[in-house]
């Protein structure tokens, strides 16, 4: 082993294939011969002096890994903030990494995590501290810029429209005399990625999903339900795909509708596909279905996406490659060299490009009318839902997903809460 | 060909693997040298003539619907009442039968499917028509009678246990600084068999799902909450996985709570996953996710179970045989021989045991706390679950389903407004 240790943490939701990341990154380290260290609960983790020394692994469960959801280590929602606002934590942080002789940084999260390993790299050279510091792209919202894609997004748009496209078969076969209306609600509170992942499911006027509804494009009532009833007339159903985070005219999110009270007189959650579906009702008398996959769309690693595990893999061993090497505040970025055949590979990118900005469906993206994806779309979303990925499975018809020892390292420094 | 057709009618919510009974039905009618005809959108399309001629598709399209999800010639929820009811529409039956020299009845649904092939039995032989008829056994709620599962479920119940093992391990890497309590609606208004396979994705008291509620038992708020703050106290999450049936002491669906109004003066619809996550946030302060499956659960041919698949098939075939045999008035059961290793054989059972009954979860499948599944459902829900049975994939990256031609027959008999 090289002398200083690779400290590698999670930040944000996590993924069907950030684990697959973390295998690459470990079985990347050990070829190099570094220890790699990992943060519990991402950076929170890193503050506690919570480290999990993953030299313990058995290769096969870090390979494993390469097949399992969730976070490893686990992950956080905890936003560093300026270098001057949170400075004792930021120096919290080199106070830890001197302590573990951690010379290199990998942060495996999304723009917000592109600035918090951004900033730690102006520190460290602020104090002299030898630190390389690389964040690692992931993401189902497929927001970050600088990158072609973001290793998540495949599986989840994958999960999408598979799910989109086998729904619709049985809301076709039953339309007669039950569900006319069926609403899927994708996650992207800001862009419409997944929602417009689901447009792969059919192509054509009269195929499932009959209408989109992105958060780049305003929603306006009147026209939507005199959309949905135009495709029930015309076609005998219509599946819709909305994304979580659309707005009406005034900017309110429609996710934001719940609130009120429920027939027993409690507080009633809201969410997009629920009030949309209420509104198909009452206005229009229809009968419908709806579906919240939540968590279900980024966490089902049973669906994954082969090209999107190549590109979780491919992340993880270029940023340790970087790192040793010294790329200081960079980003391994998948770059698409070309469409058909399908053809990428992985640059570095600057953080400074990257940290605090997000990427939303391009216009060219949309179909005229609002409600669909462009041809443009499919070139782009299609190789990236390809191939299929399946993890091993056990007698019990269970998917095996590998459980790390995650054994800690020894703590040597005053108890820190963060 | 032998005189006279086969006619095959789907009848309530779809799954999906009861295209895989149509695949099995068609190919052994071939094999015995019988044309099969289909109703469109099941007995309404009966009732109306609209009729397809299965002779007409591609025997490799026929092996294709055995993966592809929905309903090929379409469903419907059509109950037929008493004979004395609604007369005028079985003797239709029976006028459309005899245009098209249909001999053989097959009716692949619940139990309302075989209530119906039976009283067409009775009338075909009040009649002095020559007529097999048969049901075809069909329904991820798996409350049939008299077979030991029912096809469509095991897909479903495998869809459940992965899908809950998948988006527990997101949870648990996330609890933290995220969402505390997620909660999954199962399909099952009256049974809580799918609700129960949701209690294969793990073992032991710590394990997701947490907390199982069954309709079979019923729902005590004050008693609910406590327990998953305890979960959560202890594990520092808690999964909850409730069946759409729950119901409180005085009888009222959980799931009928909505139809408030919500912050935008809507009328608000319901759902058990969301009202459940609702008491959660409002009364303990979690946060809270949930998702609602809905559609999704039954139509995931994706992940769907080998053993369902095998059963799908072979009810399909047995049933061809026993029509062509002669043997009226039964379905085709599937008898478990043995648990392990995992044994089963088809037999006939008749529909008199079958019709208008339902089989809810047995006592000794419940944990004694009432919120977890036992030894004994383990081993009768595992081997159901059991294999894969992946769909061809294209270049696309989606699943390779089938669409038939649907030849329509051509009409003979004067238009019925059914």
């Amino acid at each position: 082993m090289s002398r200083g240790s690779l400290l590698y943490a999670q930040s944000g939701g996590v993924t069907a294939v950030i684990n697959a990341t973390a295998s690459g990154v470990i079985q990347q380290a050990r070829t190099r011969k570094v220890r790699v260290l990992a943060g519990r609960n991402g950076i929170l983790g890193v503050l506690r002096e919570e480290l999990f020394d993953t030299s313990k692994e058995a290769i096969a469960d870090i390979r494993a890994l390469a097949h399992t959801p969730g976070g490893a280590f686990g992950s956080c929602r905890y936003k560093l903030k300026s270098l001057d606002e949170d400075r004792a934590r930021y120096e919290r942080l080199l106070e830890v990494f001197r302590a573990h002789d951690v010379r290199w940084f990998l942060y495996n999260g999304g723009n917000d995590s592109a600035d918090t390993a951004l900033k730690v790299a102006r520190l460290a050279r602020e104090f002299d501290y030898p630190l390389t510091c690389v964040a690692v792209p992931k993401t189902v919202d497929n927001d970050l810029v600088a990158t072609d894609c973001c290793p998540g997004f495949g599986s989840a748009a994958k999960y999408t429209a598979v799910s989109v496209r086998e729904a619709a078969l049985d809301v076709a076969a039953m339309a007669e005399t039950s569900t006319k209306v069926f609403v899927y609600e994708a996650m992207g509170r800001h862009a419409g990625w997944l929602a417009a992942a689901a447009g792969l499911a059919g192509e054509g006027r009269d195929a499932a999903p009959h209408l989109i509804l992105f958060p780049e494009r305003p929603y306006d009532e009147a026209d939507f339900l005199q959309r949905v009833q135009a495709v029930v007339d015309r076609v005998g159903h219509c599946v819709v795909v909305a994304s979580e985070g659309i707005r009406d005219a005034d900017g309110r999110f429609i996710a934001d509708a719940g609130g009120g009270k429920d027939a027993f007189g409690h507080t009633q959650l809201g969410g997009v596909a629920s009030h949309l579906a209420g509104r198909v009702q009452e206005r229009l008398g229809l009968k419908v279905h709806w579906t919240l996959p939540d968590y279900l769309q980024r966490s089902a690693r049973h669906i994954a996406s082969r090209t999107d595990l190549e590109h979780a893999l491919a992340v993880g061993k270029a940023a340790v490659d970087y790192a040793l090497d010294g790329r200081n505040g960079v980003m391994p970025a998948i770059v698409r060299t070309s469409d058909a055949p399908y053809r990428w590979i992985i640059e570095p990118a600057p953080l400074e490009k990257i940290a605090n900005r997000e990427k939303t469906m391009p216009a060219a993206f949309i179909r005229k009318d609002g409600h669909g994806i462009t041809a443009a779309a499919r070139r782009y979303l299609t190789p990236l839902i390809r191939g299929e990925a399946y993890p091993p499975y056990g007698a019990d018809g269970l998917p095996k997903y590998v459980a790390l020892k995650n054994v800690p390292v020894k703590q040597t420094l005053d108890p820190f809460d963060p």
